[in-house]
C-alpha cells in the first residue's frame, strides 16, 4: 500500500509542477558514512537500555488519558493531556515551556536552546486522538493500553503519541548525556485529528516563536521493519458532511411510504453517482488540475514490493477494488480518491422500525495529489452534492475540514539527515516513497514559516490508525528513540 | 393520504381476487336507523361524563410506563405495562383475566361473558410501542404525557395504548350501567410493533380461549373527524436488513481509500438500483403477482377529499415522489411500496474521521397489496441484495418480520354494527378507505380463528405514529369510548 516512487526530488513547491519534479532521474541520496563518534553512541545506547521501562510506562500513562479532540466531552482530557504532556518534555529537559490556549484544544510548546547558532529542528506532533468507536469491536479499553505479543495497543498508541513521544524521549537522552547537538523545539497540537482549526492562527502570531532550520514529524509510516522508508509525500483532503431532508419529521412508513422522497434513498441516489462504473469519480472537474505521473515513476512504483495476497489476506477481502486503469498502490498514492467515512438515517437500534426518516447525513472526504487545491475540491464537491439535490429533498452540504497535498524534497540537508539515521539503526538505505494520508498542516508551515518538512514514521500501515485496537510495537518505539538522536547529529553536522 | 375506495366488497380472501371484488358496484351499506334505546345512551353518556377525567387520568398512567418492545432494556417495563392493562380489565369488569408468558414479551388476556349464547368480540390491541428515537426531537418526554391544545403527547398516546384504552373503558361503561349487549374478550398483546413474533403460536395454542364472533380493532385512523372512516383494508409488509462487510476492519481513509471496496459507498450503489428512474421497484418479479386496481376503483379514489397542497404543507416538502403513473393516494393504498427506514455505517458522531468503515448496515421494508405474498417478497428482495454484491463486499440480509395484507368485508354484520355506530355519534356515514399501513396479524386471525376483523380507528394520520412528539386528541379519546358501546349494541342486534 506504500508507494515507493524513488525519485530524487525538490519539493514540488519548488518545482512548479510535480512532472518537472518526476522527469529528474533518480539517484540514490549521496553515500554518507556511519558517523564515528562511537562515544556518543554507546552513551546513548547504554541511556536508553537503562531507561527504557520507564519510557515505556511513561508513553502508557499517556494513552490513559482518552484525548479525543472531535467530542466535546473530552475537554477536559484535552487540557489533562496537554498538561501531561508539558509536563514531560520539562522532564526531559526543555527549559522553556508553554501551554498555549486556542479557541478549541491548547497547544504544547517545549525548547531547549543550546547555542544560537547552532541549528533549530521544530519537532511537531499531536497529543490528540481519533474517536475510539466502535468501540464493541476492541479487544481491550481504547484507554486502558494492554501490551500482547510486544506491542502496545490503545488509541493513539501508533498516531501519534507513541510517535512524538519518541522525540520526546530522543530529546531527554542527548539532555542527560549532554550530547544535544542542536536546538529543539516541540509544537504539540491538539487538533490535528480535527484538521487543525486553530493552529494557523497560532502559526501566524508565533513566527519567531517557531523560527527554526526544518520540522521534523513522526507521524507516517514505513514499509516494513525490514523495507524502512521514508514519506516524501502526503495527500491532500476534503472533507465535508451533506444533510439531506426530506419531511419535516419522521413519517409511519406505512402511511406515507411511496408518495413522500425518502431522504435515505436520495443519499444512496447522490453517493452512487460519484462513481461511474470505471470507478472514476464523476465530480465535474474533479480531476482538472491532477498531475498525472509519468509512465517512468509509473514504472518504477510498479516494482516496489507488495503482494496482492498478502494484501488482501491482511484485508479479509477477496477482491480488490480502485479506479480502472491504475494499480493497488497508484490508487492510494498517485491518484486522488472519494470515500464515505461514514453516513446514517432513520431508525439505527435493535430491531425494526417502520419509519420513512425526515434526514440522512452522510461524512464524504477525498485524498488529493499534487497541483489539486483543497479549497476548489471542496466547493466542487459541495456544489456538486447541493446541485443535484433530487426533487423532493433539499440538501445542505458543509466542510469538516481540509489541507493541501504536500512533497519533500529528497536532496536536502534534512532528508541525507534522516536517511543515514536509520541507515545506521537499521542496517538499510530507507526508500523514499508516497503516502496515502493527509497531514493538512505541511503546507500551512511551509508557507508562514518558511520551512521545509522531513517525515520519519516509525508506525506501520498495519497499526489500525483510526481503527478498534491501533497498535504501536515496543520494538518500534524503542528503534524511534534510538534513531532520532542521530537525526539530530547528523543534520547539525550537515549544516 | 387516506383512500377512499368506496366499494362493497367481500374481504379480499373470499373474493379469490381482489379484481373481483372491486368490479361489484358500489352501493351504499343498508341504511340503518339509530338505536332507540334512549335509556341505554343515556345511561352510557351520563356515565362517561361522570369518569371522563378518570379515563384521561388512567390513560395517562399507561403512557408514563415506557414499553418499548424492541429494546432489550425494557423487559421489565413490559412487564410492568402487561401488569397495568391486566388490572384495568379488571377493574372495567373482565372477570376473567390472565397474563399469559411469551418467548417474548407477555400477553394480556381478560374477559367478561354475559350469557354463552350471545355473541362473543374479540378485542385486539397492543401495550407496546415504537422505539422514542430520535428523542432530541420530542417537546416534552415521550414517557412523560403532556397535554396541549386538547391533544396527549406521549410515545404510545395513538398507537395504541390510547386506542385500545377506549374499549377498556367502553367496557366500563357497558358492564357498570348493566348494559353488556355481548361477550367480550380482549387480547392485548406486547409484540406488534416487532411483527408480534410469538402470537401466531399463542393463537394456535388458544384456539378455544379465543373462540368469538368477530374481530374488533381499534389501531387505525380516521379521514378526520369531519369526515369518519373505516378501513376496509391494510397493507401487507416484508422487513428486512443489510449487512455489508468490506476490509475486515475500519481502515484508515488515507491510507487504503481508492483501493478497498467501501461498504457505505456499495450500499448506496446497491440501494439507489431498487428504483428506476420512474420510482418503479427494480426487483425481479417484485409486482409479479399484484393486482391491479380497475379504472373505475382508481376513478373513486381520484374522488376522494385530498389537497396535496395541504399534504406538501404538512410535511415541509416542497414537491411530492412516487411512482410515476400513479396518484399520491394510489402510492400509499394500492401500490406496493419500498423505503429504507435505517442506513448506518462508519464514523457518524461529532466532527470527522477519516475512516473507510468496514461494515454499513440498512433496514429496509416494503409495504405489499393484496395478492402479493410476503414470504414471497421478503425472499425476493433477500435474494436481490445478496445477488447484486459488488465485488469486493460480502453481503448478508436477513428478515425482521412481515404480515399479508388483508382486506375486511363490508357488506357484513360487523361493518353494518361498526358504520351505524359511527354514525350514531359523529352524525355521519363513515367511508370506507384502504389504509396505507400494516397490521400482520389479520391474515392470521383469519387462518387460525375463522374470524373477520373490522377496524375502528379513530386516530389521525396526523398523529406523528411512529414519530417524535406521538400525539392522540382527547375529543378523539372520548368520542372512541361513546361510539365503541354502540357497536356491541348494533353487533349483537344484528346477530
Amino acid at each position: 500500500m506504500r508507494i515507493s516512487c524513488q525519485i530524487k526530488s525538490t519539493s514540488y513547491k519548488e518545482c512548479g509542477t510535480i512532472s518537472a519534479a518526476k522527469t529528474q532521474v533518480f539517484t540514490a541520496y549521496p553515500k554518507l558514512q556511519p558517523h564515528t563518534n562511537i562515544i556518543t553512541m554507546q552513551v546513548w545506547k547504554e541511556y536508553q537500555q537503562q531507561h527504557k521501562e520507564r519510557f515505556l510506562n511513561e508513553l502508557l500513562d499517556l494513552l490513559r488519558i482518552p484525548s479525543v479532540s472531535a467530542r466535546g466531552e473530552h475537554k477536559d482530557d484535552m487540557i489533562r493531556c496537554a498538561e501531561a504532556v508539558e509536563k514531560s518534555l520539562k522532564e526531559a529537559g526543555a527549559e522553556t515551556t508553554a501551554i498555549y490556549p486556542t479557541a478549541g484544544h491548547p497547544i504544547v510548546y517545549g525548547e531547549k536552546i543550546v547555542d544560537a547558532v547552532k541549528p533549530t529542528v521544530l519537532v511537531y506532533g499531536h497529543y490528540d486522538v481519533q474517536p475510539a468507536d466502535p468501540l464493541e469491536l476492541w479487544h481491550s479499553g481504547p484507554f486502558e493500553p494492554v501490551i500482547k505479543e510486544g506491542k502496545i495497543y490503545a488509541r493513539g498508541a501508533c498516531d501519534d503519541k507513541g510517535q512524538f513521544y519518541m522525540h520526546v524521549k530522543a530529546l531527554e537522552t542527548m539532555v542527560q548525556t549532554n550530547s544535544l547537538p542542536c536546538n529543539v523545539k516541540f509544537l504539540i497540537e491538539g487538533e490535528e485529528e480535527v484538521g487543525s482549526p486553530n493552529l494557523a492562527t497560532f502559526v501566524k502570531a508565533n513566527k519567531e516563536l517557531l523560527k527554526a532550520d526544518v520540522i521534523l514529524i513522526s507521524d507516517t509510516s514505513m514499509l516494513s521493519m525490514d523495507t524502512p522508508s521514508i514519506d516524501i509525500g502526503v495527500r491532500g483532503l476534503s472533507y465535508i458532511e451533506v444533510e439531506v431532508t426530506g419531511p419535516n419529521r419522521d413519517l409511519h412508513s406505512g402511511v406515507y411510504g411511496g408518495a413522500v422522497a425518502n431522504p435515505a434513498t436520495m443519499l444512496a441516489k447522490m453517493i452512487a453517482s460519484c462513481h461511474d462504473e470505471n470507478n472514476h469519480i464523476t465530480i465535474p472537474g474533479f480531476y482538472d488540475d491532477v498531475v498525472e505521473a509519468t509512465p517512468d515513476e509509473r514504472a518504477k512504483m510498479a516494482k516496489a514490493p507488495f503482494s496482492e495476497t498478502e494484501y488482501k489476506t491482511d484485508l479479509g477481502i477477496d477482491q480488490l477494488w480502485g479506479e480502472k486503469g491504475y494499480t493497488t498502490n497508484e490508487r492510494t498514492g498517485i491518484r486522488p480518491t472519494l470515500e464515505v467515512n461514514g453516513i446514517w438515517g432513520g431508525y439505527t437500534g435493535e430491531g425494526a422500525k417502520t419509519v420513512l426518516p425526515s434526514k440522512a447525513y452522510a461524512k464524504i472526504s477525498c485524498r488529493l495529489v499534487p497541483n489539486q487545491s483543497s479549497e476548489k475540491i471542496t466547493r466542487k464537491i459541495l456544489d456538486y452534492f447541493t446541485s443535484i439535490a433530487p426533487a423532493g429533498v433539499t440538501v445542505k452540504a458543509h466542510e469538516h475540514h481540509g489541507g493541501e497535498p504536500y512533497m519533500t524534497p529528497i536532496d536536502s540537508n534534512e532528508y541525507r539527515a534522516a536517511a543515514k539515521a536509520i541507515e545506521t539503526t537499521f542496517g538499510k538505505e530507507p526508500i523514499p516513497v508516497r503516502g496515502g494520508g493527509s497531514i493538512p498542516i505541511c503546507a500551512l508551515f511551509e508557507k508562514e514559516l518558511g520551512l521545509k518538512i522531513v517525515f520519519m514514521g516509525f508506525g506501520l500501515d498495519s497499526d489500525n490508525l483510526h481503527s478498534p485496537n491501533e497498535k504501536y510495537d515496543i520494538y518500534n518505539f524503542y528503534k524511534g528513540i534510538e534513531t532520532i538522536p542521530y537525526f539530530h547529529q547528523y543534520y547539525a553536522e550537515g549544516k
